[in-house]
């Protein structure tokens, strides 16, 4: 058997961190986009492998040509398979599987983007996206590095893409998350638009994202390994691969936890992707000692980065993909320059064992090159996707989830009753000011009869019920805490009623949904007149259409507060 | 190393397909069925190793009798070992290697059928039709495609197994489907028994459903390769594995995307595999444009098939075996004869390429003798179980769920709060009709004291508080509908009390259920006699078992419609 | 290509098995715990790297010294690189290979603690055990037995870790099970200590145990197969590591049906486990029909334990990791002497197949020694972490989960409403007792207004509406069932209000948990006086801290039994 079956082995290996990919992704974002991710995840493969079999892979690896700049296209692949599928007389790999092995890759520099553009990007903005980073992106700044460019020409080491996909990915990344903007809810302004509180939007199962780590993790030995001929190249990728992901990982755990307070789960897991990256380009390069200190900066640099993006740069990345990726693509890149050591396979001469500043001035050339090509044209892709078909989908269909809204998927955990989006129902702040003056209808209605609503008959306690809409609950809270009310039990309903709604499609059958998700807000109040509680709820939840909601009145006999024995009015005081 | 190294590395990865299998399966059912699935994917594996290492094996490789019909069954693996594991002089791969790839394969179209059969199968049943095609039915028809048998010898091409294990497969699947019939709740009939409407029901995990597609296209990377012996065979294998499936996904996402208005997800996924088996047969036999060609086809068919299937034949078929498996095995199969090109590894001459009819009337032949074999086997393994065994569980065990019906599993997921299942709590009709003249006794229980239920009284609004049990819903909410009640809100609540049930065992460990989940439906009346929503709810939810349920009555002080503003008696009203 | 690369790929297999054994844990545990999980299970792989990479490797490895007790530590993998990866002109393995290759087997040794430890272990207490096996307690008896130590001298056969991992890991679960001590509520106990009940703590999702088991038996085609050198050796280590867990899951499945009624689906899941820890010793000794006997006992072994364990001993192992490591690895190991076939690779005399007591007896001595030494060595280490550092979070922080207060991960399925931890809500016994004497302030508080509290203004009906804190429901419910209450209605609400807690953080940003998770108790009464039921709670929820709940009172109208259709007083009293 020869080693070309490694080669296709390692691809296997390669395709599988697409899966990885999918369950980070996913367990890192929220319920109701998780099958609007998982199609994203899915299609940049499968749109990947269409167009570059039409012209990405050679524009890659087909003979170079403008100076290094590209390879001239050719339709080997399609028109010419005898030849594609046989085994070259010198030895080296069939066209087919050298196309397989940089398909996979391709794939995987495609990916990295869907991550931080979660939750609020159109899907077929990023189809688009993906097809357009698969088809020239990619391809040409691959060929720079592995294609016979002029970086690879000029000695820059790369040797399984810490720079061609990582940075990449991650700098594609970081454009994506620039121009689609923030989740709703991610980031609170005042009226200046200066970010007052910068929330946190938890995953929805961190046990698949830990399953997507574990998976690239493995995944990543055919990334790094797949390419090696040879038993002392395949060790010593193994060996790297294996110690600065785990360095990375400990460092990461030590310094949330003094940093903190406590160890984050969270984040150790990036830290391992994180010193994956880091190592990536000089797996064959580095020793045990040169992959741990990469490892180390990997695991510091990360927390670093997502932190710096996250409260300071407020620059939404849900996954923290330009944390993982496009932070240490760089340092990785950068770290052949320094810490290769020339006893090991790719015989490097890093400056800190050799004081050549050779291969450092180099790999800075290949980060500054690709980075500023890259990003280049990563603006123009997605001002062009922007301004040309939009990129974002609406902020109704944000806060219904995608996969209601873009898949007709009415929810990818349908046995599982939802928990109240406390994270993100931040309404557009407008919403709520605009209702007082938009609705006089409703205002207008006369109240046809009051029982019982006369305030001054205390000491009387009534319970406001409120039906509403979860994503109005916010902004109701806000008001009633503004009223006064201290306490409220909230609880997820069904309601049932006559409500219309799109017709959706699960497997090619209509979907029927008259259940739909509600809130019930159950309010007990005494000196709170009860008609300020309903009028104050009605303005908040009305938006004239069909399921605004319904409010209940009853009464109340009395009410215990347990810790203070408090009862009737005082107990209803949380003034504390 | 020798190429049997990756012979076993891909029989290793088939059978990781079986992961696959479960995590698609479990996915797309529902959560109250997930022990099952799980358990069924499990126990296909194991029984079926155990009836193949018995007798299935050498029916399937034994020297070939009865003129290609069948192997001579033999002892060797038990009574033979030495030679059993000795690599034979020839070069060809030792007997234990063969046992165990050709195991792994037999497993695979063996668990495709618990996909189509499952929520509603009784799991005994299950493990007998298990036995039966493990141990007779597939190695019978792979001796004639892999075993030497007549249609090997005629020149029939199923390269790693379109026809004999998918179609094989899904053809078991559909008879299996037909003999146990459709899940309550899926087809609702009238009278005559003609189906009105058709409900979806959907999966409990697109995610985990997602991952299993990601584990099958890389368990099929074995699946295809495993018997690849060169490079150029195996980069072809890998390149149209890669290619035919990637065609067929972007297929069915645009061809979803037209019909329903929005791109299909799971349908999506089902496709990636339509792709994966489409290819099988002729992985080694076409170039990229047949791959190609054979992915537009699987992507189409299969959301035909699965849409026919459902919508006009009401066959239930919850994830999609039979179409995925069954109408692409066929294709694929057929595709060889079609679109093989003399080029690729396997030299055989498609009508496309050569004009040729030779090879498509041998692939033709093949489907057709295998299908006519597999369709009378699998009619009398299903009929003789349902004569002699029994192949459904009772209505009320499959509107409790398998988990806890069939394996004493209280939930796969405690630790969550179930959904009212909306989707499937259609009781069969008679219930509801049967009950007013079952049940005398209750209702002749004398009405003891019915403070202010007189009707009349009003104006006055009542909150009628129903708890009941889940699978009652449906036909409560029917009849208080047919009250004329337009509102309700239904909750998901916790039943404690004094209610008996089966002990249950989870681990050895008797499990305690004395909070058994229970439906809330709360309904607010004012001209709707109290009376006749609590008599119709007593009618309804009647069975005369412990846990029929309480019903509460309050007082309400005051109802407001938010979208109107109206109060009182209009507020009730949603005649919109 | 040399058989290096397939040596290097069943490492990569065996690395995957951290994912299979993260599943497992956490799929078997509560949701809860489910972060922390993760995190134990990703951090003993990367400690468990940093420590065998500066000592336990060459511990290990290194030279024999001490007359077979351990092997010499050097520095080569860190100061002499060139030669670390060099292919040894004899044609063996790298160091770089054979380190990665044993660090990935000593990685699996560790981490089987982390599931019988679970829900309950300080997370810094693992990590200091975890460094611990790592460093010295593995390295030292894999010295002894694959680093050319004693046992290996002598012809104990272990070939891929049934003893040298599984044992000892295994071991280490039950030592750490035993210092650790029980879940809250898993036993409950009378006055004097004595087990009165055992409660089954079901885990939090069956499909991710599932998938990690599915996972762990991919990875051990590597871990027994990753040594083979030899098409004859590598067949045989497929055969009978396929045929020992699928037999063993047939067992288990007939065992647990015969015995409980049903077949067990975790019971199956754990006994494929124990299958492939059983034929693990012998994989390369066995035959077909060994490898089959292995799996009969592996199959009822696992049960028996687990039952023993639990029922009988009452030490507490949520994930089984005991019955299925220890007692199947004591089991392989001394299989290997009674039924090894001198006709498979490893050539070995087994006494049932020989007459020679020869190998049994080195098998029982390898057990014994290695045995005593692993419980030594680990009950120094737990007692040391018990006595200096602390093994065990408190009561609290268990009841709260330990995702939370170690981690500062509010939920890891936050999209989800969580249900009410029926299981473990048992405070300990105390905390209601001491209530009544600590808290006089409490009750000392004046009632200040009691209207319509008082006793016999009846017939009346009343619901008495508890919002508390889910850890003190079952203490509530106990408390209500004494009082005479024989029905209430439990649902999950979330109570906002104006309480504080630590602030937690998740990926840096401070987490906000104004909406606490809150359970609603509703009572209806009437002949019982409210008063009791009031005063009981109030007793009962009483902690002194805020957020101890608050108690509506709310006027009925009426009540309907639907099962008998009583009314009124009568349908209340559900003595049946």
């Amino acid at each position: 058997m020869t080693v070309e079956f490694w080669y296709l082995i390692g691809a296997a290996l390669v395709f599988w961190m697409q899966a990885g990919f999918a369950m980070v992704e996913t367990g890192f974002t929220r319920a109701k986009n998780a099958g609007n991710i998982i199609m994203k995840n899915l299609m940049d493969f499968c749109i990947g492998t269409v167009v570059f079999s039409l012209l990405g892979y050679t524009l890659m690896m087909g003979e170079d040509a403008l100076f290094g700049l590209i390879g001239l296209p050719n339709m080997d692949l399609w028109a010419n398979f005898k030849e594609f599928i046989a085994s070259p007389a010198d030895g080296s790999f069939t066209g087919a599987s050298t196309f397989v092995f940089n398909l996979v890759f391709c794939a995987t520099a495609a990916t990295i983007v869907s991550g931080s553009m979660a939750e609020r990007t159109k899907f077929s903005a990023y189809c688009i996206y993906s097809g357009v980073i698969s088809l020239i992106v990619y391809p040409i700044e691959a060929h720079w590095i592995w294609g016979g460019g002029w970086l690879s020409q000029l000695g820059f080491h790369d040797y399984a893409g810490s720079c061609a996909i990582h940075m990449v990915g991650g700098i594609a990344a970081l454009v994506g998350a620039i121009f689609v903007g923030p989740r709703i809810g991610k980031y609170v302004r005042d009226k200046s638009g200066k970010v007052t509180k910068v929330n946190a939007i938890p995953g929805h199962s961190i046990t698949l994202g830990a399953l997507g780590v574990f998976i690239l993790w493995l995944g990543w030995y055919g990334f790094n390994g797949a390419a090696a001929t040879t038993p002392s190249e395949l060790a010593t990728i193994f060996l790297t691969t294996t110690i600065a992901p785990s360095v990375a990982t400990c460092v990461t755990m030590i310094y949330t936890w003094i940093k903190n307070g406590k160890p984050d789960v969270s984040m150790c897991l990036n830290a391992s992707l994180a010193g994956l990256v880091g190592v990536t380009a000089g797996c064959d390069a580095f020793d045990g000692i040169g992959a741990a200190v990469v490892g180390v900066v990997s695991g510091i640099l990360v927390v670093v980065v997502v932190e710096l993006l996250d409260l300071k740069l407020h620059v939404d990345d849900p996954v923290g993909a330009v944390g993982v990726h496009m932070a240490n693509g760089i340092w990785g890149t950068l770290a052949v320059g320094l810490l290769a050591n020339p006893d090991a396979p790719a015989g490097l001469s890093g400056l800190f064992y050799t004081g050549s500043f050779t291969q450092i001035g180099l790999q800075s050339l290949g980060v500054l090159s690709v980075g500023v090509y890259a990003t280049v044209m990563m603006i123009i892709t997605f001002a062009a996707i922007k301004k040309f078909h939009g990129l974002r989908v609406s902020a109704d269909d944000e806060l219904l989830g995608l996969d209601i809204t873009e898949h007709g998927l009415p929810s990818a955990y349908p046995d599982f009753v939802p928990a109240v989006d406390k994270y993100s129902s931040f309404a557009p702040a407008e919403g709520i000011v605009a209702t007082a003056a938009d609705v006089p209808a409703a205002e207008a209605v006369p109240v046809k009869r009051v029982p019982a609503f006369d305030d001054g008959v205390s000491p009387k306690f009534t319970k406001v019920e409120i039906i509403c809409k979860e994503s109005k609950f916010d902004a109701l809270k806000n008001a009633m805490s503004e009223l006064g009310i201290t306490g409220m039990t909230v609880s997820h309903v069904l309601g049932c009623g006559v409500q219309g709604g799109r017709p959706e499609y699960y497997r090619g059958v209509a979907v029927e949904t008259n259940l739909l998700p509600k809130v019930q807000v159950d309010i007990v109040v005494s000196k709170i007149p009860v008609k300020s509680v309903i009028e104050t709820a009605k303005k908040v939840l009305y938006t004239g259409h069909i399921g605004d909601g319904k409010i209940f009145v009853y009464d109340v006999e009395n009410v215990v507060k347990v810790r203070t024995g408090e009862e009737g009015y005082d107990a209803l005081q949380d003034v504390e």
